[in-house]
């Protein structure tokens, strides 16, 4: 199963613009992914997420599983009918939000035991279940379920964290290709190995034998340091398939985005687009700023010159503060639609430069300005 | 100043159709205003209530006074520019929201004094300075600071009440008439006199004496029953000079609006649309429906067949419970639309019945249809 084909890669970075095809519609690389947690992306209309131009978002298996639960999906006939979501539905495995569930959750060869963070009731999951579920939702990319581990776990725990897996990608293709629940999503394995290069590689040739669709770079932006991110997303990377479309889980700022994509890696997506801008901080090219701030109240400047949003178009910072200081939902509804039309761009710009071989040169300029100005993320 | 034209009147109850000519454009009556305390529809796009129809939303002054501030509004030019809402705006006089402070007020012949709800500092305001900040605003139409009285108050009690409201009537109008801040806005009198038809009865000549460009009716809506509102509102419209927009305030259920056009009231807001939205109720033609409800999990029909909002043309109300249950904020969003588009539609409908002459007939198998299903609100 090939859904992906690389059609200009970059001179001077590991950048690459692809094409994948999808049961929703084709989609170009590499692209950013809002995240829908429930199904839908957090205060955006659908329509809003779609006239941006986004046609692939995030679900989260683990939470759709719980609510409204598999039963309720399937009587819909799947995600896409449940939501009227027309386009691409990529979802997780779930993996990550049981791990994150210490206390509350037993990993063990045949699959995964947890209690609901909503009413502590029982669940058990295998590999298995879990291409199911995913099934049942109608992804379009499903994941495998994989174990996820913390840093600074040793590397016999890691090890064993990997070769779970492992054998968990293996059963997952076969439910995949021979389950009954066949559909024309695609599977993509998961590279885990914590923060040891000699584990990385033994999971990325595992999982490459396994021929998966696309792969995923797992466990990374988990809390490391920037330096390390980069070391480790760059010596992955390197490991897989250049055929392959490569997905980084939790990368969703500018400045990590870059260097993803310098990195050779696809797709990516991450909460914090949509999160930031429920608290009041929002991206411009000069790096995030904080709506809430006293020195907005008079500001009648846009958040962005340029930016084509309708925050942008129609509102001061002045009135957003003013819509934050207020608790008023219109305030998170036009941060959200700001951040995501703001890396919506940026990606369309990346491809304009990779296109036009000035990819490298147009990421150091940006980052320069970005990080000058103070451009961390205020979560 | 005449801004009110009756062009249609209904032969069986005093219902009528009228034209009210304002600063920011014509708009015909009867109509129900959204609420927009802060200077934003709660969990709307101004877009949104502009693309249902609306061309007059309610902010609130004493919102708006204390957050952002006068000083701010005054920097933007008016809550217009502000917002970036380009129609009509109509405020309060702050006077409800005041008197509902209990223990934060006193009232005296000057003005009244108050603590903020939200830091506790200390307030003057006086029915001048009241026309001065909703001509800071900018509103389309104003209200003069009116003394509210709960239920059950004394005679003498009332009485005062009115007396005072009347005198601060008089100074309010003196002020937008010879302000230094005049704006095209219209000033509204409210009648006042509480439960008590002889004081409703003096209240009303004695505004009516001020010959404001229109009259609000106070003081009903504040929990009393059905029949009693009924009553009240019937007696005190009818003492309203017939050539005036009659403004009764938080009136906003289908029954409670179709019994205040009966009684030929022109424009009525309420919180109540787009609060119980928020809570997951919305508005049928058989009543309200709760989409939390579990009845709805697997129910794949909109909230109303023919609803052109969209919530119904794209949503099921599976999802729409799913959004509530999993708290997300379309849920809000959608509900929202929901109800605001539902009333505009009523009051479309209301308006082709009173220029067929079916009003009354309409009424009666709306209101039998809607109670028979049990359609009171769930709040």
């Amino acid at each position: 199963m090939n859904i992906f084909t690389v059609l200009t890669k970059d001179e001077r970075t590991h950048g690459r613009i692809g094409r994948l095809e999808l049961p929703h519609g084709t989609v170009e690389t590499p692209m950013f992914m809002p995240v829908g947690t429930n199904g839908t992306v957090k205060a955006m209309h659908h329509r809003s997420v779609e006239d941006i131009g986004y046609r692939l978002i995030l679900a989260n298996t683990y939470h759709l599983y719980l609510r409204p639960g598999t039963d309720v999906l399937e009587s819909y006939g799947g995600l896409h009918r449940f939501s009227s979501w027309k386009h691409n539905i990529l979802t997780d495995s779930g993996g990550f939000q049981i791990f994150s569930l210490a206390g509350l959750r037993t990993i063990k060869e045949e699959g995964v035991t947890f209690r609901s963070h909503i009413d502590g009731s029982l669940h058990h999951l295998t590999p298995e279940g879990v291409v199911d579920i995913q099934q049942i939702i109608g992804s379009d990319i499903m994941m495998c379920l994989d174990v996820c581990t913390p840093p600074e776990i040793t590397h016999a725990q890691a090890r064993d964290a990997l070769e779970i897996t492992t054998r968990w990608a293996k059963r997952s293709k076969m439910q995949w290709l021979s389950g009954t629940r066949k559909t024309d999503g695609a599977l993509f394995g998961i590279i885990q190995g914590n923060f040891y290069k000699d584990l990385r590689r033994i999971s990325a040739l595992e999982i490459g034998e396994l021929d998966f669709p696309g792969v995923a770079i797992g466990g990374l932006s988990v809390g490391e340091q920037r330096n390390v991110f980069i070391e480790y997303l760059g010596h992955t990377a390197e490991l897989i398939d250049r055929s392959k479309p490569r997905y980084v889980m939790g990368i969703g700022t500018p400045d990590y985005i870059l260097e993803a994509v310098s990195q050779g890696i696809d797709i990516f997506d991450c909460v914090l687009a949509t999160r930031t801008a429920r608290n009041g901080s929002v991206f411009t090219d000069d790096g995030m700023i904080q709506l809430k701030k006293a020195r907005h109240a008079y500001d009648q400047d846009p958040i962005m010159e340029g930016c084509p949003c309708c925050a942008c178009t129609s509102y001061s910072r002045g009135y957003l503060r003013h819509l934050f200081k207020t608790h008023e939902i219109l305030g998170l509804m036009l941060a959200s639609e700001h951040n995501l039309t703001y890396l919506y761009r940026l990606m369309e710009q990346v491809k304009a430069h990779i296109k036009g071989g000035s990819f490298d040169s147009f990421k150091r300029a940006y980052l320069q300005r970005y990080r000058i100005s103070g451009g961390q993320p205020v979560t």
